[in-house]
């Protein structure tokens, strides 16, 4: 799991960085979250192939976090795109896109899917065999969610010496790898503790943003292995979290206190604070593993 | 008179070259022509004041020439404009953006007004005591316009040796700077002529993109100072310019020399071939003074 910061910043794009957007690769996924303007081209200079991109998710309308879909949804056309592109957003951004694009008598050279979000609760909005993808309700001056990417949990590990050792049937690994214990032709049961290594530990990752401090999310992203924090402000003006609805970097690591997290990352500076690095020190004094979006910054977790 | 290109490419944003936009100075009016996505920074990197621009012009509504203009619209407000700004555009561009304002529960801190355009002649959009804008009907694959900036005639220089000499009452210098004759308290004639030198000749910038080749537009920008033509194709790509609408950097020369421009600026290259300096030297077979638009250069008018 990998976390590429496209753009970092709220409010406007600067000279040099750009608002909100991140793109997760997880088993094999590449997710695209949120879209700022100049997202497009941040993809490009990060290399990031757009073909594979194929879900993006919009956590509310905000111009920072989706002026740059439109001109994606575009570019990727006179690219010649076939792959199916899935937007999930909230109700709204079907209309934004589709009244552009028949404006501009064109449409899309792939098929084009928007999932619209209007439920306030946590809705599970992606799934296969390896991943989910569930909203989490956030609290903003317009309706917003967060995303919580989740690996599932994988096969137990055969231990192969033990499995040959037992002369246990290929036709057994799938089972014992789910979990069952084997029978063998005799008759005898060799528990799955003896054949097996526990699965290596699923890994999550939540995006929040933009939010006022909403501690009733903690039972969803509890253990979650990354957090992705918005932090608006530091201390000093913890008093405009209020009318703004967003938070401070203080408040963001109480949540990755609370929710256990591995690895806290903050985001979406207010363009007031001249140095980065007092949100930083801000959060580490609630939670240790603090880690800054940065534009073009590349996050794993292990 | 000094034009400034924030973007030259067509079709898409590229990692370091925008799509369309330029910044016209003309007579203390700084007016922003087209907006892709990106303009916004690109206007913050030329150091460009964003509360100079009040009038923007898009000629068509293809993501390449407007998609930055919501996150202009929207940034001048987080920025807490107080000056007007009017947009002159395509039918259509108001519920484009208001549409987007709605549903981020916003508004702008500013009055913003729209200039509906849809009319297929040529229309005065704009006109104050010193600047004529008009738009310029083209031919493309949706409704879209160029635009026509225009001085208006200065007044005559009054030879103040002359009038000096003549004895003339301040009263008529207004009167004789418009072109009148003197008369003297004894009643004798005194011809313009004597007493002024013509004025500066006005200047003048015609905006063309994006169009199919269409020299019926020569009689309205004969004469024209400096002549923005897209140049999206080679000669070796002709054949393209009828199904896309687009013109060829011969054509955009062959528009200079009809018109009798003293200068052509060529952009809106395809991404297709590596070096632009092949435009110039195409364009450079037919018409003389050509200039390449490329981003952030700036060109002045003699």
């Amino acid at each position: 799991m990998q976390l590429t910061i496209l753009g970092c910043y709220s409010a406007t794009p600067r000279t040099f960085n750009n608002p909100t957007s991140q793109v997760l690769e997880i088993n094999n996924h590449i997710f695209l979250i949120d879209c700022g303007e100049g997202t497009q081209v941040a993809l490009r200079r990060n290399k990031i192939k757009f073909n594979r991109i194929k879900h993006v998710f919009i956590s509310h309308l905000h111009g920072d976090h989706f002026f740059g879909l439109i001109g994606l949804i575009s570019t990727f056309s006179l690219l010649n795109r076939k792959t199916e592109l899935h937007i999930h957003g909230p109700k709204g951004i079907k209309e934004i896109i589709t009244l552009q694009l028949k404006l501009s008598k064109s449409w899309t050279s792939y098929p084009l899917y928007f999932h619209e979000l209007e439920s306030k609760e946590p809705q599970l909005i992606f799934e296969d065999e390896k991943v989910t993808v569930e909203t989490i309700p956030l609290n903003h001056r317009v309706y917003t969610n967060g995303f919580l990417f989740k690996e599932k949990p994988g096969d137990r590990k055969l231990l192969m010496n033990e499995v040959l050792n037992y002369e246990i049937d290929v036709a057994y690994y799938r089972s014992i790898k789910k979990g069952k214990d084997a029978i063998l032709e005799d008759g005898t049961v060799i528990s799955n503790e003896k054949l097996t290594a526990p699965p290596i530990p699923p890994k999550s990752y939540a995006f929040c943003s933009d939010t006022f401090f909403k501690p009733d999310i903690i039972p969803q992203i509890k253990g979650v292995t990354g957090l992705y924090h918005e932090a608006t402000f530091l201390e000093t003006h913890q008093h405009l979290c209020e009318p703004t609805k967003h938070s401070t970097a203080k408040q963001a690591a109480e949540m990755a206190k609370l929710a256990e997290a591995s690895k806290l990352i903050l985001g979406h500076y207010s363009t007031r604070y001249g140095d980065i690095n007092l949100f930083k020190a801000e959060a580490e004094t609630v939670f240790e593993n603090v880690v800054l979006a940065e534009d073009g910054k590349k996050i794993n977790f292990n």
